[in-house]
């Protein structure tokens, strides 16, 4: 039995709050279980130095935790006056992958910087905030469609991100809390569009390691709740669901 | 008349939600107006070196903003690598003025870290951390008198804070939203006790004055505010509201 | 009795030495008891970026201590490699109340930069350092002015600050010294014009609260104080002290 | 055909010149075709904090190139006063892959440290790293077990790296260079051990995505290519070859 | 004919005036033409790191400029956030130097700090800097032994420094100003003790070089230079001068 | 005797291996003793702010070590965030030595950035660097004439560096490897050119003091040196060794 009395393949409860901030083009709060994250989609009329001139734009990410998310206070990286190895790779992570699916030369030069910010943390914060930023982001290309900054809707598919991991005892499991997360043998993070492609794929065996079978026994669980996800994200969106590649239905 | 139809001496509506996060001894979301903040308090064994071995407790306080708690969209410090004086200052305000009112010794050698991390911004944001934070550490007081971590009740008196100003037009006004603390001639924040005493006066004309009679003015307003703050605190706190220092009726 | 003989509402001795450093356009060394601060005003023909091409100019602050201007040696913020929230608080005042008297249309597309570099602290560091700030950047104006490089007058008013505070024997007393400052239960900076207008008011209570009447108080002497100060000022400016807005009678 | 001539799986020519460097306790030239990599190993004889006491060991890694490793010039970390994300995301994904094949308690409480420095760059910098930096590690022990610092062989199994992708053209290929990894539509990175279980897996779509067949195919190359590495460590570590775990027939 | 009327050997006006500033245990200001020094000397109780228990002292050098010393505004090193190249290296200069006069064995486990603070700049900043922090820390060690903290005199010699350069059209001058400085084809930095031994020799052609013979006059100039120094440095020191090792006669 | 057996003016083997690394436009692996240094030189086709429109180019030059380049693991300058003082020290001056036999009018607005990075240390590594960094200039020069980047031959003159010392015993001894550098009384580095002309000079006595025949006969000893190290040049260069100042027949 998990922790949390779920199934091996069971998702904590998930809840898209959209337009949870006032002033982003795009915001939502995210909720999977214990774990909320405030994403938030916010653009801007510039690409960065290296894109200039090229008549696409750029999508980058910033991802931030409160100090008291977590069971002990974390200091903030402000006070530190630097960001952990750990944040940056998180936010480079958020940042590759919705890249992946957008169609960056129809959002014309402007930067649309993704918002992280953890405001509680139970495991999976950064899958979470893979999951709410695509909606985030799709709220915001909505807001400037509708005045026109926009004219070619660039969302080329759906998104979303599961953690999945292997247990010592129970096996492999989908979506860990905080607590499975720390004993787990193995934690791998899947990024999957609508048409069940792959964007990324990262598994670790921190002191430990995985056969084949287990890594696709991981990808099964990972499928299915990537699954589950896209539902609550289609919902989110509201009338925009449909204006995203259909998903074959295979998959749902 | 005020740009949101207030009257000259009306608060912005006010709402303290207690438990907002659930990791911390102490939290609140406080929402004053369209001003979100969200006040953590948090209890650490021990105290800044300057302070060992003197068998007293210690009060100190982070402020931030969500980078997209603003019309703009803010960097966020940690990647500019410092904190901003502004930052600094209001940190620094927060810390000292809830100190005034705590007796440090009964806290014992122990650290109370305020964070104040601010969601959504429409003006007053360090009034309303301030007002917002003193609740979050009356809260993670209760629950280690609870635990038995503290054994005296260490709060001496009620602390709100509500910003006053001078309009070109209006004149004296209470409760600056973002628009009118932007063209206000004159800003200034006050932080009362609920004996209605000053704990921190702050008053600023950039590029203006005020006189002496200007000043007596604002600090009516301010003690109007502050007294309407004091009954929110009180609902907030629930049955602690009569262990601190009852207020004399004349302020209420 | 204060600890250093003076009556409750006297300043300690004030020198203001004009011309104290070649290059700049102004500078004076300010001496106020045992306080002893270089004030710089140097002008640059550029505004920052948020101010370009509005045809008015900007006047920023920077503030330090030598090491060694304390009884106990500071670290170097440059060898820390980041401001104290302290310094940056203090700066940021200085700049601040220095734009309040002066026309920034009038000095063009430029910014003056005030630097107080404190080389002996005994208190009032930050009082002290606008007072003498004041004096400089008339110095520098005189010199812009004389080279046709500025052609209207641009000072509005005179500008002085002082502290006072509550010292938990003598009651309210005017100038505190670092010893006085140390023990002081409030501390208060008032800066005002020489029309007798407040500019700032900065008032503090550290694990302590004021009531009403003691911030009456604290004004008066404030008053008293300031208005000395202006008397050494117009000394200091020499030929140009009437250029500024006469003060009425009643203030001197 | 690629672009050097190689066949799709087939891994670049690959040197291990052990000893490089006179002072580490381990040190190898790791060379893969034009990527050159000086790894070393030093021992501490203490751990991080979080680790005292509890009777085990620590393996840390840096990364870092030579400004001039790479066509364009780098501006180097130092000068710009922080390690980049890209930098931190492949230093932390050394250290964790060496820690996997290391039994940790057998170090004692000491730290290895492992520094890969890039002195050219031609793809695979980060897979090179790690392949070279196990010889190194490996080196490393042999010296402490000859001093007797360290008395049981704590070396698990053999560790490799290396890079797969898809060219849109060719399809799947093995070890690509910068040329062939600039224009890859997927890159992964696959660490494993001799006894052929994964340790990480990272495959990242940069503007594209990989379908559940693709991974499957790349998987079967990267393994043949961390097979033909395995006897290039063999070669380099000597007699001692054979006191890690031998591989399993089927693999080799 | 030198800039400034001077002879070709002619040391600019030099003036040493002791306890400058209140606080520290020995302080000057030396000025030198139009340059102008704070040399302080504070003694703290306990040395760095790696001298713990060793039974001996240290001696360190700190140096900055006031923003305005010079004809254009300097940008503070705290607000850059880091220490120039520039400063790293004279304040390295200046701490050797000392360090190699001082008995440190005599000082005890104590730590001297040298803060050479230029408050107007013309040129030989840090040979006036180093001249000047001597007679500081001749008047901090006076200090010591009248309270009894050193019991043994640990200065050992006389130190002074000045430098000498090659200007194109009048060959080898003393003691550059900052326009000779800036139009010198070699610049050179001696430091030498009373006893007449160099400690310090660093020469330097930008752009240009220089030959055995003009090297040997360039050393003639400094000794001479030096030598008048001395005198200034015995008068300042006042009646400790004899205490330390009295200078050969053919010297002066 | 000296620690390795060499006479007092013996230097310790020389070997200069050209194209090291292959992006560079000139490389080389400076090999004295046991001390290894990659030295690069990179063209960059513009130049600092400072310099731009002035028909004239830039040397500007970095160093660094490798962790474990030295017996003890030194932490990375870009995990601490900053330079070092003595780093900052090292680079400043070989950019200087370089820029100082070299026509920057010749290279036109292009900065030639110098790398030293050693990797493997014992003593005299900045002597080295310099040595080999004009072995890299030239060969960064050559590739330029090729491509007609540049058509006039720009290096003035040959250019190398040695480092002397006085040994408590021994006396005056040439090229120091660590062992003596760490016990010498005296440390001096000594750059000169082709033509018998001083670059640079500096010598320290790190608590200890040189007289004027000391010095002398130092300079003796570093001329021999360099006069050595020419010959090395000279055959790294090849076919341009005589493109280059011919020497005079005295010096060689």
């Amino acid at each position: 039995m998990r922790v949390d009395g779920r199934q091996l393949d069971e998702l904590r409860p998930v809840r898209i709050e959209t337009d949870f901030i006032k002033h982003p083009e795009g915001s939502v709060l995210i909720t999977i279980g214990d774990t909320k994250v405030i994403c938030t989609a916010s653009i801007e009329d510039r690409v960065p130095p290296f894109l200039r001139n090229q008549g696409k734009g750029w999508i980058t990410a910033e991802y931030s935790m409160l100090p008291r998310a977590t069971e002990q206070r974390n200091i903030r990286e402000s006070s530190k006056g630097k960001v952990t190895g750990r944040t940056m790779e998180i936010q480079r992570l958020i940042g590759r992958a919705l890249r992946s699916i957008v169609d960056l030369e129809k959002i014309g030069e402007r930067t649309i910087w993704i918002d992280c910010d953890v405001i509680q943390a139970d495991g999976g914060t950064r899958t979470a905030s893979i999951t709410g930023a695509f909606v985030a982001l799709v709220l915001a290309v909505k807001k400037c469609m509708a005045s026109g900054k926009i004219d070619k809707f660039p969302i080329k598919d759906y998104l979303a991100a599961v953690s999945v991991g292997i247990d010592q005892k129970l096996g492999e499991i989908l979506d860990l809390n905080y607590i499975e997360d720390s004993s787990a043998d193995v934690d791998m993070n899947v990024i999957m569009t609508g048409s069940g492609q792959f964007v990324e794929l990262q598994g670790t065996g921190e002191e430990a390691t995985f056969s084949r079978d287990q890594l696709n026994q991981l990808l099964e669980l990972a499928q299915k709740g990537i699954n589950e996800l896209f539902i609550e994200q289609r919902a989110a969106i509201g009338e925009f669901a449909d204006k995203i590649k259909v998903l074959p239905k295979k998959e749902l």
